[in-house]
């Protein structure tokens, strides 16, 4: 049994609390206070696993960890109010560095009104830091992504692969690209689309995801949530000039595959997408189309991209299929 | 700079967030969404820091991390709703221990209708499980320690230095002591107050806190928080019969100072203490009167205790001092 099975297995499939709306299954948590839905989501970072010397220095370890948290709350048209730190702190580790890990967080905060209102902090063997943030959003009103309907379009912020071409460059140490700054810093302060996401709220509906694990995934999670089929363009996917250096391929292998873009995909009503257009344009974020979504009995639940003029299955993972 | 020093240093002053009530430096963490203060604490324990193979099994971590929590929200008088699980898991852990974590959790999570809403499961060195819990009261019914008023009683629930002499047993593989079971099960599988808590809502006003390390602390946080003085007895701690064969030295070591037993130590006016013991006998709840609270402005912020027929002044760290 791997860890996804696992965690499948754990999921509950009814609530016994009346207030949870929404548990294990989306970006992030929900229940049920009055006029409002509490949406709530933790995210842990491992020294190792997810960033080392070479790649964060601590002041980025804290600012990423919180930009990581706040684009769950994008995702589900939240608005954060405060979070909260587990921090487990190695020996070796000094106030020094503990400090620009807490300078990290506070400085993204600042950005989002946000309050650190608790914590807990230990010893032990290696670095983690564990952040859970709290949101609210009007009662009926969360972006689940669930909420795709037939013939939406799928929108999507920004530009996608540029986070992974950054730590790809920070651990090859390559130097030859220009605009490598750009995305290295695409990679360790990523924005997460909180503005943007908080405008959309008069629309009545539309489906969110942020890009946390390439766009291949998230597609496919949005498709099989809605039960319904979505189809794509690889030429529509939206890519930064820096990232154009790179061959056609491996551009592909970051846009698709590469996560931790934070930035956010959705699917909107055809009649809505004028309005998200011009709150994209208030807010300052890049969008664009990249695909529709249609109801197809034989395929929905998968997702299907163009590319080179052929139609081929998008898998979770990512690979083009061309059978 | 040590970390208590450090902590608060971070703690902000005042919040940002207009929905933010209460942050650092209560049981839990506070925002209001309409009519209800919603309640939130994280809790994080580490192998090797707050557990070994010696002292428990992984069922046993699982519970008695959720207990823990549930703790900090019955010291806020809320309604648990939900939970949050991130954990580290080492690469030597089985899919069974894992399992075994999260069956602990679901058994104390079943008691109290509490849903697992979501979590983060990453690889590391170290076995780190860090639990956030969600719950909501009343507006403006939270039960803050700086809420306690002069000639107040103060009460206490259960028995006290259970947990402490538990892990004393478990740790010295003693086996003399009769009821070794009960204070072992005090350590490993503590009760939180949450329904004797739930009960005090019609009550308009008590402070609250849970004994998690230790009453001398308890009492000081109280004092400090709410800037009264608090007279105690030290023959008014409830002992717990397989306690008394210890030593009176070390019972009062483990009474005041050893914490985690989960208790919740209270301040309430003296014409709601009928309702509050009648509302522990409904719940099953053993209370105790151990003192009172005056104003006292030379002493106020401390704690003074009675021991052998003389008044001292009770440290935070559980020390008596004689001068």
């Amino acid at each position: 049994m791997n860890e996804f099975d696992f965690i499948r297995s754990i999921k509950q499939s009814t609530y016994r609390n009346a207030a949870t709306i929404k548990g294990i299954g989306d970006d992030a948590a929900v229940f049920r206070q009055s006029y409002h839905d509490i949406v709530t989501a933790v995210d842990t970072f491992v020294d190792g696993v997810h960033f080392s010397k070479q790649t964060m220095d601590p002041f980025q370890i804290g600012y990423r960890a919180l930009a990581a948290n706040l684009s769950d709350m994008a995702a589900m048209g939240a608005n954060p109010i405060a979070y909260l730190v587990s921090i487990v702190v190695p020996p070796h580790y000094s106030d020094q560095d503990l400090a620009e890990i807490y300078r990290g967080l506070d400085t993204i905060a600042q950005k989002y009104q946000l309050d650190l209102i608790g914590g807990d902090t230990v010893t032990g063997e290696q670095l983690v830091l564990s952040v859970t943030i709290n949101g609210a959003v009007e009662r009926d009103k969360v972006r689940y992504r669930h909420l795709m309907k037939p013939d939406d379009l799928i929108f999507v912020t920004g530009t996608l692969g540029d986070s992974a071409a950054g730590l790809e460059l920070l651990l090859s140490e390559q130097s030859d690209i220009k605009g490598a700054n750009y995305l290295i810093d695409r990679h360790r302060k990523p924005t997460p689309r909180i503005n943007f996401a908080k405008r959309l709220a008069p629309i009545d509906r539309i489906a969110l995801n942020d890009i946390s694990d390439g766009i291949a995934s998230e597609l496919n999670e949005l498709a099989q949530a809605s039960h319904l089929t979505i189809y794509s363009n690889t030429a529509k996917l939206p890519v930064s000039e820096p990232l154009k250096q790179f061959s056609r391929d491996r551009q592909l292998e970051y846009i698709l595959n590469g996560g931790e873009d934070f930035e956010l995909v959705g699917s909107v009503a055809r009649k809505d997408w004028p309005i998200v257009k011009q709150i994209a344009k208030q807010t300052e974020t890049p969008i664009v189309i990249i695909g529709e979504v249609i109801d197809q009995e034989t395929t929905n639940g998968t997702v299907w991209i163009k590319n080179n003029k052929v139609y081929d299955k998008l898998h979770s993972s990512g690979y083009v299929h061309r059978n």
